[in-house]
């Protein structure tokens, strides 16, 4: 069957982007943190535009919006579509917004175009993915999904010393009408944002890495979400002096770690894509030109998008590293700081994306997700997507990211296109 | 011909020592800054305790103090002996301390047992080499070498602002009697510091290496102080998404440093002893765990005894260095910030100390000194000697810098041998 011409206007979700990026702390680019006086005003403007077009609008305790389009044949399992509404420091205006104002649009030209659908289709708008302001991520779809309860919220603080759950209260969360309960531990549990009746999930996202410019397509195909493991590592040697000391009788902290980080990412390149191994922090002590560096602490974060590849590669990493400590009598402590595993999309989805763009006469590439999405979440409890569109010189978290309105509009086509089939086709 | 067994009293060198280390401001180890109350109280203890032992006393306007034995058949030129006054912050008592507490006691010692010498002895107690409280070294025995002229104490200053010329004026410096010139520039000029009759430099010290205890060795006969070539490095690459960004597709600078500083390490082996190279202080940018460093900052101080080798060395190391960024697409910057000729000691000396030992019945080997000292400013210029004795574990600028009462009298009985060849035996 040949579904009709979707064109959503793209103009809208523009409108609605721009919009949505004046709610923004002073300074470059957006800044929209968690629970903050933007963030708060920035969901309160959503519902509002979510009424109006037509959709049924509800939150939850922890400050999720939704906007509901009623299945007429099959309301029990919904359709989830969406992304998170914070920022992080001086980010850019696509990142998580993206998602929210595209589904909104789509859902809004679904409805007015061919009336209320079989199955029912939600907008979500999470209240946070980032971790910029508490040191959790997820927070929102976390919530939905069951990841957290309340007892995080008391335990949590941001820089300034505020609990998550003052947070929360200063914007009139846990809202009215939603129910604290407490379970066996007397943990308080935010049982009212955990939804059951999430059937699929389906996302729309900003790159956020330079991999569809460089092969210049307009639409990624995501197949999963990468786990990741990250691990701070210490490497103890003996600090001395740089004139005196000669090289063979050196327990050097910073040669050491040099030839780990060299194996590290020798061993990366070999391992092919879509590994990523990369040291993002690294101190060395005491730090000065003329004493041999007495101990270095570093940072790994390694990703792959399968289980086991990653689990492999990042034991190899650790025995290396363990030898050439040895070898140099040095001492080598690894902490692993971060687990998560690989999230694959539903192939179905996957396959149902690519006719897609194949009947729209797009271009369009298989892809991994090196970043986290809220779609990782959902992912290992009912089928889910992610489509990608291209993020200039592969820049985010920055205000510089940006994408073209020719860019963000194929997205929305994509997006359309699979929210009509997902929830008016008959299946 | 044989000479006298000489053997100068080591408890009077040991007491000095320990009066020497009461002059520090309260913490860990002595701390003793140039033209501070305690420096300026260890000076004046010293002029009395010169005076007291029979030595003809006196000061420059740098405030560097000499004891003097004229000689009886020549006094145009003077063998001098000392080392510094000054300390590190949190230091020892032997580094510096050592050489003029061992002078002062081998010249009362020899005046005492063999009335005065045939050539004129001196000991200098020079009032700066460290360069731990203002951004300059050797100001001792650069004053009385004519390195620096006055300007310069005018034109640097110490973290709190105090320039060294108001330094010097709250210790009474530029002290009355000495002539305060200046040149054609108007430049201040310290002549009355600057010695033209300096005939020969000998220097005892702690090794303040490793060298001697590994080789079970009493004393150091140092053949050469090191050249050093210091240069800070910047390797710009390109800051990105640590999950986004393909192995392929980065400019990580941090990786681009790792293959530099293992390839440093690699040729240092290779070029072998006394070839020492160290990066000591090394910064990431941004700093973030999950973001490929976009800049790398770093020191390197390279030393070697011999100058053409160290320029060759330094030259492999720039080459290496610059066809790993231009291979990895990264930006090099280097910028040498210092550069010292190494300072060979005089044959004829090292010779004569190695006889010296060797009829002392000591264990001795030849070696280079891989630290600076104010002996490396009068090589140039004149014969200089220098004599090491253990450190132990090789550690030194610390509070746990030791050398044993044995180990420093044995170097107190070489250099009493030394001074009384020189300055005693008929040529």
């Amino acid at each position: 069957m040949k579904r009709p011409f979707l064109h959503a206007p793209a103009t809208d979700m523009l409108e609605l982007l721009e919009e949505l990026a004046a709610f923004s702390t002073p300074g470059p680019g957006v800044t929209r943190l968690l629970y903050t006086p933007e963030w708060s005003r920035a969901q309160h403007f959503l519902q509002e535009k979510m009424a109006v077009v037509g959709l049924e609008v509800h939150t939850d305790p922890v400050g999720n919006v939704f906007g509901r389009l009623s299945g007429s044949q099959d309301s029990d399992k919904v359709i989830l579509t969406g992304s998170h509404i914070d920022t992080v420091v001086n980010g850019g205006k696509y990142d998580g917004a993206y998602g929210v104002a595209a589904a909104v649009t789509a859902m809004h030209y679904l409805a007015v175009t061919f009336g209320p659908p079989l199955r029912t289709l939600e907008v979500a708008a999470f209240c946070e993915e980032e971790g910029s302001r508490f040191p959790l991520t997820f927070w929102g779809s976390g919530n939905v999904t069951g990841l957290y309860n309340g007892s995080v919220a008391e335990s949590v603080s941001d820089l300034e010393g505020i609990t998550l759950m003052a947070a929360m209260e200063s914007c009139g969360l846990p809202n009215q009408g939603s129910r604290t309960d407490h379970d066996d531990q007397g943990d308080r549990l935010m049982n009212s944002a955990r939804r059951d009746d999430i059937g699929m999930y389906v996302e729309l996202h900003i790159e956020q890495g330079i991999i569809l410019e460089q092969s210049a397509q307009q639409i990624g195909v995501v197949q999963a979400i990468v786990g990741q493991r990250r691990f701070t590592a210490r490497v103890i040697g003996t600090a001395n002096h740089a004139g005196t000391t000669p090289m063979g009788l050196r327990q050097d902290a910073l040669a050491g770690t040099a030839e780990m980080l060299s194996a590290l990412e020798q061993f990366a390149v070999e391992a092919g894509e879509p590994l990523v191994a990369t040291t993002g922090r690294l101190e060395v002590f005491p730090g000065t030109s003329n004493v041999i560096p007495g101990e270095v602490q570093f940072t790994l974060d390694i990703r792959h998008s399968e289980a086991e590849r990653l689990e492999s590669f990042c034991s190899r990493v650790m025995t290396k590293f363990g030898e050439i400590a040895a070898r140099r009598g040095l001492k080598l402590e690894l902490e692993q700081t971060l687990a998560t595993s690989p999230a694959p999309m539903n192939p179905a989805l996957c396959e149902a994306l690519e006719h897609i763009c194949q009947e729209q006469g797009r271009s369009f590439r298989s892809m991994v997700s090196g970043a986290g999405h809220d779609a990782q979440l959902f992912a290992p409890r009912c089928p889910a997507a992610m489509i990608f569109v291209p993020s200039r010189a592969g820049i985010s978290h920055s205000p510089e990211e940006y994408s073209s309105p020719e860019e963000l509009a194929a997205g929305l086509d994509v997006l359309t296109a699979l929210l009509y089939k997902l929830a008016y086709e008959e299946s």
